[in-house]
């Protein structure tokens, strides 16, 4: 169970780090979307490890191949099932783990839920299951940018290194001009210095991504459970390492005044429209028509190369070290990763809309 | 839609501040509990507005009401439902709020989604509907709680004021002690002053509850997108006025290296535990037999009584001085709701892994 | 579990026979539906016992009253909660039967399924718990009627009596002209003798309702799994005493000829139909335009007034002659349930569909 | 939408007649289980064309690759993912189909639902969809096989052939014995005639499956909407071409009194038993521990060879003579789907029986 995400848009993923393959199943999916397959394959090269000298270094091409669901290059409204297979597995690096429980990976959780785990590269708990998720995101990214939607997201944050980012202004080319995905240069170069640092010193850091939707039309997101901001943190806490999720200004607003947060209306161009974005375009769970603007913050990468405390299955300490290909740094993978979720989510939410106006 | 939450414990919701009445349907309570009425009842009082000199003036005795699925004092495995009759409504009060639209409320986006809203005291998007939640959460305290669960929530910050809490040690009596609901006494305090001042200075402002899970066994959560972290992100994120959500060590994880940050095994007493838990209990979306500890910010009330720039309906610029009655700080009745929505996708989870591993 | 329906238009019904109160939740409903609760009340009442001579004696008046989701007299896009109390229980009638079970009743499996069970005139098994599907079939019928679908049932056989009944011509005054709701006078008459010599040998009798659908645009349900079909089959076979389901010729069809039992396409009126529909208005699981027809199998009511064998929870053999207030044969009661069950499953897809198509 | 089934144990299938693949995501199954994937491919093999001089002369091999959620042998608690190839693939003989609506087939359905269509060999309408239910229900067979229950589905009726089977002692061999799969041999001789000379008049003809899971123990399936009676109808109406599902005596039931229809209770062997099983296995929705009996009616397959009137998309009269390779009856194939989908609904029922008494 788990496996499984949204409502009217609804995904199913599957595989494992070091099994055959990894993929998904996209139900929902309107009819007619012309689908740029060169497009799928961009964002799953922006996810890919190997990329740059800032990522793991395991050798995967991250081909796409569609199983099913398109008819002359469209979609028909039948699932789309879309696979990549595994290349460079190799599962005997983790033999030395079989036994043993890496600290602060999922190892031991998993076994406590299921007495039993795939110990090769992680198995399901490894960030090769996103490769389903991020294909799946760049179908809803060609379907939302027929509507008007686009999705953006960047690195903001790289241990204490803290980026000067403009949500409205950030383009994809700023992001994308640099290893790290951050769009400051300034700060892109001190970040890159910090993680080949952390690197050198057989450790990891963590990181924070914002991201921004534009062109999102009011209405979408339904109160109470399924608020638009509840279904998005949801999203994005279901990313591995993730540990925070803030919409609008997040932690900021609880040291806020009312008078100070509150996003006056006003009318433009004969739209309604606030004349700031504290809210970050979500009020009462439902988006108002501004940009909706995000912030995920992940944990460093459990996997170090130097020697740690742990136990093994029998409960005995033992001393690790661990080997395998690791990032040192999960930000700039992250960035199409967390595209990929705002995109499920407003994607389906689009949906639903369409539901309740008719 | 949007008002149904959970796979194996499910509750709907339903009522508006303003109507007849606001209660809930629990789909899925095991049979057999024994159902103490008051337990719901404490839970209600702690959220009901009139309960201190901090909180809305609007009197409401909140008497819940069984309407199903209790026999002889137990469950009987059919649905709860439970009801409280809204009898202070004075729906005249917002007659002036009829065709405008109140900044950062959802007054504007519900207008945009339906078409249409019940503008009587905010409708469906007002806190009142949390009453629900709390009951349902009352119920799966009693349950959690003969499994061996306690689950505490307290105030953790108002404003730019921080409370030192540790929550390996917070108890329920420290945090009921003081109407803030800040187990913090000198924080206390000064909460009480600065919520003080902010109601005579006719404004409202934010603040963060922190929340702990003890007993919570290893091995709940599912892989992938309905992880632990991620269910519970989405039910906190859910509650009216939340802007950000924290597991573990949250957004100060970004800064975090890995070798700092990874919870080293060990062995305690026969059994495996961390010997810290910078993980909030949570790895790979999955308990693992830590506390689970988790944040929550909430954004200032959007209604003020001070002058505010807005448009009505109809998209004229109008200046508008609010009426009603509001809390000035959401954070001491939100105390009540953080824990029931915790409550619930514990119970949910819990569920779920009897599935898992029968 | 089980007692919530639906993906787009939800319920959940709650209530037991001999509890406080029955009712639903129903979330989705569209907004601004102008709601009669007049003709909800009217479905209540074919719905009622103790409407003609052929009913249970109970005396339920089943007054209808909304706790949410209407305002001004219109639906908000809010959940709609409809509650009925429960004035004429009489649990002390059924102390008799606390320890033991009666033959085809759900008093075993319920057992074996919680390990207790609300013996009080079969708890959440009873048949009143269709108080809740009708009222919400009730609000389905205005919304549906209001987009051209008219949904009528009749009772189409008692026992070995099987009326002429033309689905395309039949009316809703021809139903309600008779107590056992068959709309074929000649058949009906010789029902009602039928069911009065059953209950004057204290027996039970089983019936088969008809039902059609008109006005339902092509397009409606979803391939593979949510076929339209297969909701409506799992609908109707979740009723009390239900026990088959036929769409269009349904076993017939076994028995024909593909040359005969195809439904020849043709153009009226420059919209494409069939010339005949043995089809039932589903092709492929999905609606092609044409009347949608059904017919529901129920067996003899459980509960008989004769001495019959069975156990105590305690596994000794022993008589039990039941008392109680029963109906001899269910179908008349049946027509609005299976009305019901009908309506919202074709409300729920009609939601879908406009999410598929926008 | 539609292609996702199930609460906890979930499958999404994937895959049209003609596309590069079909196959099944198994989101639930349990850990632990070693799976015997000759197993699987023996209900694909009983599934597939070409196996009998009955069936459709497609030749695929149906070789079944797992993709993700072994692990040594053994289920992980992880997404099982099958795919099968398909490799005898001619969309070109449907080519003059591209423009015209073959009568009772999904067609016209379709093409009003999406406004498009894959109109090779009936894309996702096809019966070669039900690979990944087949194979899904064959994982099913071996967990439910663990736990004590056998399903067996045979052959009961071919047109006005009607077979003697005795649910209680018939055997897999003896269904297998006979390309028909009636287990009745005088019958299964008579089917087979009956069969090859409707396939002489290129025609098609109907038929009826039984089935009976025995084994099951009492206490599985949900009170009001999700009865075990009622998802097991969902599911049966589910697959292509069915028409009308009967559990138990089903429509029998209508014509009999309840002093007859009623199964008594009695202990055998200190177990509360039924002396007889008019019920089918179900009261009140609930499995009562006896053998679960019930009935699938198929309509003739709708491509026969004969000329037939239908309409073009443009709304133009023509003739159409069908070619392509289609099954005369689908009877002998539907056996393994039957199967395939009580196993499992009875495997999601059995998980969540589990839930709610740990």
């Amino acid at each position: 169970m788990g496996s499984f995400l949204g409502q009217l848009l609804r995904i199913a993923t599957f595989g494992e780090s070091h099994g055959p393959a990894v993929g998904v199943v996209i139900d929902g999916c309107p009819p007619g979307l012309a689908l740029d397959l060169e497009l799928v394959q961009r964002d799953l090269d922006r996810r890919r490890p190997g990329q740059s000298s800032l990522t793991s270094a395991r050798g995967e091409a991250d081909r796409v191949e569609v199983l099913s669901g398109l008819f002359e290059g469209r979609t028909t409204g039948a699932p789309l099932a879309l696979m990549v297979r595994n290349e460079d597995a190799r599962p005997q690096a983790y033999e030395a783990m079989r036994e043993l429980y890496r600290p602060s990976h999922a190892d031991y959780s998993y076994d406590a839920k299921y007495g039993t785990r795939d110990w090769r590269g992680g198995g399901r708990a490894s960030a090769r299951e996103t490769v389903g998720r991020v294909a799946a995101g760049a179908v809803g990214r060609q379907w939302l940018a027929a509507h008007g939607v686009e999705v953006l997201a960047w690195v903001e944050q790289v241990g204490s290194i803290v980026a000067a980012v403009d949500p409205a202004r950030v383009r994809f080319e700023d992001v994308e001009a640099h290893p790290t995905r951050c769009p400051d240069p300034t700060a892109a170069a001190r970040m890159q210095e910090e993680i080949e640092a952390t690197r050198r010193e057989r450790d990891t850091i963590g990181g924070v991504v914002g991201c921004v939707a534009r062109g999102v039309p009011a209405g979408l997101g339904e109160p109470v459970f399924d608020k638009l901001s509840a279904d998005l943190a949801k999203a994005l806490i279901s990313l591995p390492a993730s540990r925070g999720f803030e919409i609008g200004r997040g932690f900021a607003a609880s040291a806020m005044r009312g008078s100070v947060h509150n996003d006056p209306f006003t009318v433009q161009d004969g739209a309604i429209r606030t004349t700031k974005n504290d809210s970050g375009g979500i009020q009462g769970g439902i988006s108002n028509g501004e940009a909706i603007e995000l912030r995920v913050a992940f944990k460093p990468v459990a996997t170090i190369f130097r020697e740690q405390e742990t136990v093994t299955r029998a409960g005995e300490a033992v001393n690790l070290t661990a080997s395998g290909r690791h990032d040192p740094c999960v930000v700039p993978r992250a960035v199409p990763m967390v595209e990929a979720m705002v995109l499920l989510v407003l994607w389906d939410h689009w949906l639903r809309q369409r539901a309740v106006r008719g």
